[in-house]
């Protein structure tokens, strides 16, 4: 891809509400390619004092908990309300295929319609610190961009919910009812990270289970610490298929933000996660480093070889290497 | 945790099928704590030569798919052959409550009185890395210690999947058919790194699903680029609870170390495992290295404080610390 554009001219277009210049640009961020990463990075550097005005929201959960149906409601909603509604939408199985869950555009056709709303697919491309960087920095820019509300959607069980976690202010766990054996896996990894768990398809013969679940959720979070002590986990029911409990839900959210913005609350909330961002690129970079100084990949390449050829044991390898990147990192630089 | 044997003797007992032992050197593997660490690298040392004629399967598949009751029957086959089997469980969610997974041991009733059985459950502590080289070295210390078949199993969907085909010979999914409508997602992302596919409950009213579900895939995995030319992943069905369809799993798993015996890919494919492997350890010493150097910690601590006081942004603070760090690994070491 090329761009024309200089930084400036760029930003300004964005600010603008050209959505093709904007799809460019996050082209950039997503691109490995150096030139791009300069370029998205002067990109970034103009709009950083612009950003923060976004709630940003994270929705998790299993394959079939159905998160399109309710993002899509939920997208109709807000957008109906005078609002922009930009989807973030993390695919980690496509890590290998690239591009599996292309699918889920389809599944938000009223919002795919709308010019309020931005739906936008990232691959993790095999590398979990890739999706939450490119993920920060496309809220970022949606932040700038004059969008309201920033929903980054991921599949849920693992790493990339934490990952999210640490992107958001709000988080939610979208659940079902009698959602199998392994509800109770599920339930106690992530709802120290929910700040909502939202049990939808609350419709038909699933009313009462519904209501089972709620109560045995709502008892498991009172016993369980709370993430915040200014705020107590919501469980939260819906049916996103027949648009009921939608209102509700985005009353809660509002909530949330008035009683975190009022004590100063999200302001801490969001520069801790700057500082973890900042460590998690640090290391990125430290990582790439590796590879590309000439004399510590010398060495990589040679234990590589001998590991190959059956004359070193990779423990012994780690062991040389990393010796090696510890005298360097621990003498004194030469001036 | 105290352990007043030396390594020698820590090995001659597990190799002496000492179960007790064998349970406080992976606790060891599983400690942070440098003295644990550096005792479980002794071990590991002595072990090393004895490694490798246990057979290595990745077992994952999402929540409900009945992962537990399938290896409890096969682990059940297995057993009855006479085979020693050990099962590795990795909890992802589990990352911030540490230990939801406990319940899936309850799961494998009748595996959990076997002699020749052993389960362990393993956390991640939110660290990806950290499961990757746990269960390696669980895998290598179990396979030592006699057992014929180490079995990692992991809850998809995600990136602990793609860790988990990393250490393993044969990797499976296990499906149920009609698992919602996210099943093409899930599918093409796992589809190639799968050497088998089980579509389990094929049993009552699922037998008719179960088999178009089959026909499906099998379509799928003919146009997809198979992992080794020397190897077509296989769709098979079976019924974990009525106990049909293990003893075919298990002929196909033979038929595929027989195929890759022969033609020493095994040996290659392990290869590449240990010069993975060689590359995450490095790369996770070198990030523990940023932060145990003084200098950089210091600085990185600097930035740190700038960016909570608002004055600096993060990407210039990320920009200051690895330039400092760039500098250092592109000197030269001082004699």
């Amino acid at each position: 891809m090329t761009i024309s554009m200089n930084p400036d001219e760029i930003v300004a277009e964005i600010l603008n509400g050209n959505r093709a210049i904007l799809g460019k640009a996050i082209t950039m961020i997503e691109s490995t390619h150096p030139k791009h990463y300069k370029l998205a990075g002067e990109i970034l550097d103009r709009i950083m004092p612009l950003v923060g005005k976004a709630k940003r929201i994270g929705v998790t959960g299993i394959p079939g908990a159905g998160k399109s149906t309710l993002l899509e409601a939920l997208g109709m909603h807000l957008i109906n309300k005078g609002l922009k509604v930009a989807i973030i939408a993390i695919d980690p199985s496509s890590s290998i295929s690239g591009g599996s869950i292309l699918a889920d555009k389809i599944r938000m056709p009223n919002l795919l319609r709308e010019n309020n709303a931005f739906i936008r697919p990232v691959c993790s491309g095999g590398h979990l610190g890739g999706i939450s960087r490119k993920t920060r920095e496309l809220s970022f820019l949606l932040d700038a961009a004059g969008f309201d509300i920033v929903i980054i959607e991921t599949v849920g069980v693992g790493q990339s919910e934490i990952e999210v976690a640490d992107l958001v202010d709000f988080f939610i766990l979208v659940q079902i009812a009698g959602a199998g054996d392994e509800f109770q896996v599920i339930k106690k990894g992530v709802t120290e990270i929910a700040d909502a768990i939202i049990i939808n398809k609350d419709d038909g013969n699933n009313k009462i289970i519904t209501q089972i679940a709620r109560n045995t959720l709502k008892n498991a979070l009172h016993i369980l610490k709370p993430k915040y002590k200014e705020w107590q986990a919501q469980v939260l029911t819906c049916s996103a298929k027949e648009k009921t409990g939608i209102e509700n839900i985005w009353n809660v959210i509002e909530n949330f933000y008035a009683i975190m913005e009022k004590n100063g609350k999200l302001l801490s909330i969001r520069k801790g996660q700057y500082i973890h961002w900042m460590k998690r690129q640090i290391e990125e970079n430290v990582i790439n480093m590796i590879y590309t100084t000439e004399d510590i990949n010398t060495l990589f390449n040679k234990a590589k070889a001998n590991i190959e050829s059956n004359n070193l044991s990779p423990r012994n390898a780690v062991e040389t290497v990393s010796q090696y990147i510890e005298k360097k990192l621990t003498s004194e630089v030469l001036k």
